[in-house]
């Protein structure tokens, strides 16, 4: 197995975790990519600072021109945010033919133009998942499943922080200053959260989809872009009242040869799926003209779903460098390779008997459920509906559904039930 | 540019559908991906029958082994459903070295372990985005995205028709033979819907999902599949009475080491995503052990959303063939390349206002909007709340943003008016 070199720079939040989560899922990324992966360098500010994901003090440097120096590191990693010391880096790593994969809008809304032509000019991959909602996939599924599409439209909750203090908005009936200090308290929003809420964090993730579908960087200063610091808990009830959610949204449409992009908070029908988009996540829905109405829901940022876009974007870079496609993704990774027995799987139950009205009925059911220590959390005895003489509801606590079945036959046994009883799962998603 | 030659078994909705698609689209597929694709043959039982779809007639032909017979035929497509001769061209295929994209759930579901094996022996990738919820990209997410994750869990609801029967019960009352026949005659179900209904179908798509999750094939015989022909009207509403949705769902789980399959009529809370997942439309939640919780939406079936994932594939191919990335997905496919500025954008809009409690305040503000040529929708003068002394709220109709600002601008100018207006976009998707 041939391991891929990579420079790490920025060692915060996410490049800690796209670290750590390297180590701690090698064997199962090596089985399902064909390659290893292995940080050779990583570059922080300071080198020396305490860090809650141990890496050896070796790899550490402060100069980010130290990756250029090591013919081993094949693919740049750039999280070290900001469009100065960034774009440099970037542009060094693309003119050295390094594959760059890098999770900074900012960078890509402001200068993706550049970056682009040079990595065209320079034949090198840039790939950029983490840039756009964290752990969703929609850079990809843009770029590669949707390829065949004409994008008629884009719609996306896009930033974390403001979703979140919206939804405390609506929810807990707080007021905006108290939202935000939630969100800073619980580490949602930044110390300084000026881009999270004044719209241009969701504005730099617009920038680089609409880029995507549409083939052109719109200019930045072009856009009308309104942050959440005039929602008051007067507009969320007054919406409410109106039956809409108000989010802050990315909207980007083709329109008669020309594409609309802005950022705003906006009124949602309550019944829409984006308005039950709630707390940090993140949603994006595309039309496009072939498949119609999509959506990609998730968690937009964070050490874990954002880790999860960088190793999928180095997992592709292997590929352009030559990695075979391996086993094509199956891989059991050595935890599983057996399913569990359909009769020992645990869940919770529906149970819809047709019984006689009689007493002493429901003690029998109960009887045998009990015996088969199988407990019961709700009986509901509804009015006969029709096609239905007299039913019995039970929503049944975990059971094995073997051991479920089996009762279900002995209770169908019961003289005192009717035709087939109707069993059904229940999931809760706990 | 390089032309790659396909060879297409199987012309029905969504054959007809990919051919149809790859030539309107020629163009765009073609900047995107770097490579044009050339249909060189198309194997259906019956060539000479009349379709909706036009293709030479000199492509046609009813023998499979004839797309072998030509060289420049470097990707085969399979779409001719079944087990048999699907298997006999897949594994042919795959021996001669050519790439295969398929949509075939049931041959996969079956006999994956048999076609991966051989695939992986002679090096050649199979594709099969378009065998799993049509136009949603899970496979492509499953397999790359996440690489770097431990799936905990996949929920989906994949069958169109089963939650359009489920759907129409639930919001019209419907009994199960009415619903059933309206989504027979609506074209939503085959003639003969039997795999739909009896969960096998979906049964096939979680069997798939699991094996690119956990790396081996799920033995179809030893998972529980129970359809939806016992789900009654009266089931619908017990459940709704309890806070439930009933969906037909595909349930995977890890759990200490083996991984539980199965598909089953399952009580959903109301509250959760995909218990508002309806109509024709699928859906799949995953669980990572890095993202979190993603979910993926939209349409599972018909000509478009799964041409889309044909095409994805076969643009895949072209990589894998030596296409370059091209220029990254980046493409103006002739149609656009400018935006639109953003006074020019038209869209609806919320105006909330602070005024003079005072006769003619709203005649003076609907006066300057008439002036402007703006249309009011609605206007809600609710109670005083704290914060917001004498509110004013305006639902606006479709407008310029710069003729809208504006006017808000005059607005603000009047003296009745206090304090700044809020303006928010409002967004009906419509």
């Amino acid at each position: 197995m041939k391991t891929i070199g990579i420079g790490l720079a920025g060692f915060g939040t996410v490049g800690a975790g796209v670290y750590e989560n390297l180590e701690r899922h090698r064997d199962l990324i090596a089985e399902r990519s064909g390659y290893g992966f292995a940080v050779r360098r990583i570059i922080a500010r300071d080198p020396k600072k305490q860090r809650d994901v141990d890496a050896p003090s070796t790899l550490f440097s402060s100069r980010w021109q130290d990756l250029l120096d090591d013919p081993e590191i094949r693919v740049v990693v750039e999280l070290i945010g900001g469009t100065k010391d960034a774009f440099d880096l970037t542009v060094a790593a693309i003119r050295s033919g390094r594959i760059v994969v890098t999770g900074n809008k900012a960078l890509l809304a402001e200068r993706g133009a550049e970056i682009f032509a040079l990595a065209c000019e320079h034949r090198v991959p840039v790939f950029f998942e983490a840039a756009v909602a964290g752990g969703i996939p929609i850079i990809q599924s843009l770029r590669d499943a949707f390829v065949g599409n004409r994008i008629e439209s884009i719609h996306g909750i896009l930033n974390g922080t403001s979703n979140y203090i919206l939804t405390r908005m609506q929810e807990a009936g707080l007021d905006y200053p108290e939202a935000l200090a939630e969100a800073v308290k619980l580490g949602y929003a930044e110390a300084d959260p000026t881009l999270d809420i004044n719209g241009w964090d969701a504005a730099h993730k617009a920038i680089i989809m609409a880029a995507l579908a549409y083939g052109f960087w719109v200019d930045p200063v072009s856009i009308r872009v309104q942050g959440i610091d005039r929602v008051g808990a007067a507009d969320i009830h007054f919406a409410r009242s109106l039956g809409y959610s108000i989010k802050l949204l990315g909207s980007i449409r083709a329109n008669n040869g020309r594409v609309e992009v802005g950022v705003a908070p906006t009124l949602i029908p309550l019944g829409h799926v984006l308005a039950s988009v709630n707390g940090v996540f993140n949603a994006v829905a595309i039309r496009g003209d072939l498949v119609g109405e999509s959506l990609f829901y998730g968690r937009g940022a964070g050490r874990g779903p954002t880790s999860t876009s960088v190793i999928g974007d180095l997992v592709e870079a292997a590929h352009v460098l030559g990695a075979p496609r391996g086993t094509y993704g199956f891989s059991s990774h050595g935890l599983y390779g057996r399913s569990c027995p359909a009769d020992e799987i645990i869940g919770s139950h529906y149970l819809r008997l047709s019984v006689d009205d009689k007493p002493g009925v429901l003690a029998k059911i109960a009887g045998l459920l009990g015996e088969a220590g199988i407990g019961i959390s709700s009986v509901v005895q509804p009015e006969s509906i029709a096609g239905v003489e007299t039913p019995l509801v039970l929503m049944i606590h975990e059971a094995a559904f073997g051991r479920m079945r089996e009762t279900v036959e002995r209770i169908r046994a019961l003289e005192c039930v009717k035709g087939d009883p109707v069993l059904f799962n229940v999931e809760t998603f706990s």
